[in-house]
């Protein structure tokens, strides 16, 4: 059996004449009817409703509106959704896609590798509008296969560097990762140590550069022993934070380069009896929802992830349905420092 | 323009002779390339990436499998992305859809209302073979239309009570609540109080119910003071817990009815100099991520959330692509007690 389809041919959009017809019958606009089958703002929730309603009445049912078809999907592919800095993302996506009348098809790769053929099976299949790729690393093969897909692509978080030929966006790392150092160095602490990431990400660099950087503008002088690398997870910061508070002289205060790195440093220091933050500051990175749940609070430099992901996934629909370039091959968003209780001058 | 579907008419199934091709240029059996064909599991990734490649280069594009078409797309709704609980059963989903091969479409409600009429209109456009709500509360209207869907529906959480015509799955609140409490009496602790959700919710009533049932097999009075209504969230944690450390004689062990609460309720003994878990035992619900991440870690009952989607996603493909009716109305799966740092015999 084929497709069962009200009332529509191919394309789907009605006629000038229908159009006319709901728009009087709605008491409203052929304009404001023309929003509502092109999924546009600038009609109310009430009246919207009112005039799908009418279209439907009469038997209509979009499936592609102007020039070509759509599927009025994206496709959405991270490594995981079980994190709250995927959440953040995905939330954002989410927004966006409700505010320009597309829906999200979710998938995650959970270890599976990130451009599979049957994963571009399926993705083929969807037809979808476009892929918006949530990702640290990516593969060399699938980098090759982005730019061959019908559908237009963006990326979040490309390794700094990007693909050719695929847009991406990011955040100011370095610039956060100064400020977040800077703001220690204000309350007076001059002994700062630093965790941070695997050291071939370019955000790892990125956030040891910026805490560097701080550190020369204060004058202080760096301190090798208090420069850890390791993942960014609890046990790392756990790890890596326990190592710092046992050297002789610890620092007064830390810049996790995680949040979650910042969690596992919290446990280090309760193990240790360190109060936090009147024995030691710290600083997080990213201000996932887990910082106000802290005790005490954690100060953090705030990743804008949901803009991040709303920006791309508007050039995704920039792209696939009205044929506008993106802006930019690569668009970082600012950073900013959210102070709560983690810090505080050091101990006299 | 007309969609664009390769070498696929209506139904998409390839001949019976396209299939023997493939099976014998892939070296394999005719059963192997239906498995491929139809997302069912039992062959290798590679091989189903050779076949897939193989039906590809051959024009074949999947759009129907079997008797009728198919969109291999099932809606989730559910109320916020950007939340931990949440973010647990999109993951048991995805990893459910992902063995079943079909697509996750992604909705949040996030304040609008659940079943307005330009939801349902998009969800009817996209075809979707099901619907995942996920939800505490329904309007009565949206009840009503449910039913009337061409698509199956089930539904998470559905206020403990469901609608009819429309399978639920849950947990076993009543007995997590009962094993949170009874952990406590264990323990030793006769002063023991409790902060539970909302009046109306069913789960608020559950988690009370089984507060009281064990303290009345530990033979322990009841005393009202100790228990807390609130919000579960963790501003509630904080203001109740509060109010309860307060008391002139205060509860040496709280029961917290959300892992958010409990947070909140850290955060109160925090500033009253009580430490957890020497002089205060707390025990959460839920079992979200931020457990491991809490100093000291929280002990707390498992929702088997991932489980509890992957059953209401696997019951809607049976429903949609296979016409198996599902076990039961409503599931309740079990929870379990997961004991962390938070809880300890109460101060000599």
């Amino acid at each position: 059996m084929a497709e069962q389809v009200l009332g529509a041919g191919p394309g789907g959009t009605p006629s000038r004449a229908t159009i006319a017809e709901v728009a009087a019958r709605a008491g409203t606009s052929v304009s404001t009817v023309s929003k509502v089958l092109n999924g546009r703002p600038g009609v109310s929730d009430a009246k919207r409703d009112e005039v799908l309603e009418l279209l439907h009445g009469i038997g209509y049912q979009r499936r592609g509106e102007g020039r070509r078809s759509r599927s009025n999907l994206i496709d959405v592919v991270l490594p995981y959704i079980n994190s709250l800095w995927a959440v953040r993302l995905l939330d954002g996506a989410e927004r966006e896609a409700e505010r320009a009348g597309v829906a999200l098809v979710v998938s995650a790769m959970a270890g599976r590798t990130l451009g599979n053929r049957l994963w571009l099976e399926r993705f083929k299949q969807r037809r979808s509008d476009g892929l918006l790729i949530i990702a640290q690393r990516i593969r060399p093969e699938l980098a090759d296969e982005l730019p061959r897909l019908r559908a237009p692509c963006t990326m979040i978080d490309a390794q700094g560097a990007g693909i050719p030929g695929v847009p991406s966006v990011g955040s100011t790392n370095l610039t956060g990762a100064r400020d977040a150092t800077a703001h220690l160095v204000e309350l007076g602490h001059r002994r700062i140590g630093i965790i941070t990431g695997p050291t071939d990400l370019v955000y790892s660099q990125q956030r040891l550069d910026g805490y560097r950087a701080a550190l020369a503008r204060g004058g202080i002088t760096p301190n090798q022993a208090y420069e850890k690398y390791g993942g960014f997870t609890i046990e790392s910061g756990y790890q890596m934070g326990g190592e710092l508070l046992d050297l002789p002289q610890p620092p007064t205060a830390i810049f996790a380069g995680s949040d979650l790195q910042a969690h596992g440093l919290y446990q280090a220091a309760r193990e240790r009896g360190v109060s936090i933050p009147d024995e030691l500051s710290v600083v997080g990175f990213d201000n996932l929802q887990s910082c106000e749940w802290a005790s005490p609070e954690l100060t953090t430099i705030n990743q804008p992830l949901e803009d991040m992901a709303g920006l791309a996934l508007r050039m995704l629909v920039n792209m696939a349905h009205h044929d506008l370039a993106p802006n930019a091959s690569r668009v970082e968003l600012a950073t900013s420092l959210v102070v709560r209780q983690s810090t505080a001058p050091p101990p006299a």
